[in-house]
């Protein structure tokens, strides 16, 4: 059982890291979703490893995590951005949106400047923050929460 | 400023809901990537709501929630199935991981039978959990963690 059939992704804009800040960049056409987004204290933000976007890449199914080199892991156990189909997700504060403009500002982001996002979803505790979570044994010293400066390219290894 | 570069997805499976429960069936070349994910309590999901891939669905900027029908509101600020790019996306608790047979078993899960998925990614605490987050003030009823039996395609409205 294998399913052929693809789907297209189309960018709704950009990673953009600058002296001003993190932002997520908007393309015009898609600036009327941001309306209302400002109401949400975090938003989730979906974007394209696209240094990964190879068939080399894509094809890895295992892969050896910072915090466990040593011990190769299942690529859907982690969150490695060399995976079959290289989709980020990482949850962010939002700082501010500006509508008109199409930036939205967040607190912090591990994606490089120039990312290609694919999506962004306003944060639900009702759809998204599991209460009772556990994970596997040999991750058990990691944070309990997201820091509350966020996911950055320097503090957290990506998982 | 325009993104006008595309990327392809292929799915790595489908989502099954039969009479033993709710399975993400996982193509035979990915199922050595569910290596490990037993270990984790929850796994969020991606999939592709087909359905709503049309230039008419994707081009859509607004939506009307099922739980706010008469207040029209920004599509990046809902998680409606209605977007540029129809990714859903839910957490889940897993219930078995069989990686021979490739089938990944959940508790409950608000996608469609035959949906495409795109990729499993284990929840990890310090990515995903936000410990103080805020809603739209017309939202302020909703629960504050994501359900113990999961979100199902009855129970709760897709947000």
């Amino acid at each position: 059982m294998t399913s052929e059939k693809t789907y297209t992704l189309h960018p709704i804009g950009k990673v953009c890291r600058d002296v001003d800040g993190i932002f997520i960049n908007v393309d015009e056409r898609y600036r009327p979703a941001l309306q209302d987004l400002a109401h949400f204290s975090h938003v989730l933000v979906l974007a394209w490893a696209d240094q990964f976007d190879t068939p080399e890449h894509r094809s890895r199914t295992t892969a050896n995590p910072p915090h466990a080199p040593d011990r190769p892991t299942g690529i859907f156990a982690t969150r490695s951005p060399v995976r079959p189909n290289p989709i980020l997700l990482t949850p962010c504060r939002l700082l501010g949106v500006d509508q008109t403009a199409g930036r939205v500002m967040v607190e912090n982001l591990d994606f490089y400047d120039g990312t290609p996002v694919l999506d962004l979803k306003a944060y639900y505790p009702v759809s998204d923050r599991v209460r009772e979570a556990h994970i596997a044994p040999w991750l058990v010293d990691w944070p309990q929460w997201l820091p509350e400066e966020g996911l950055g390219l320097d503090d957290i290894p990506r998982v």
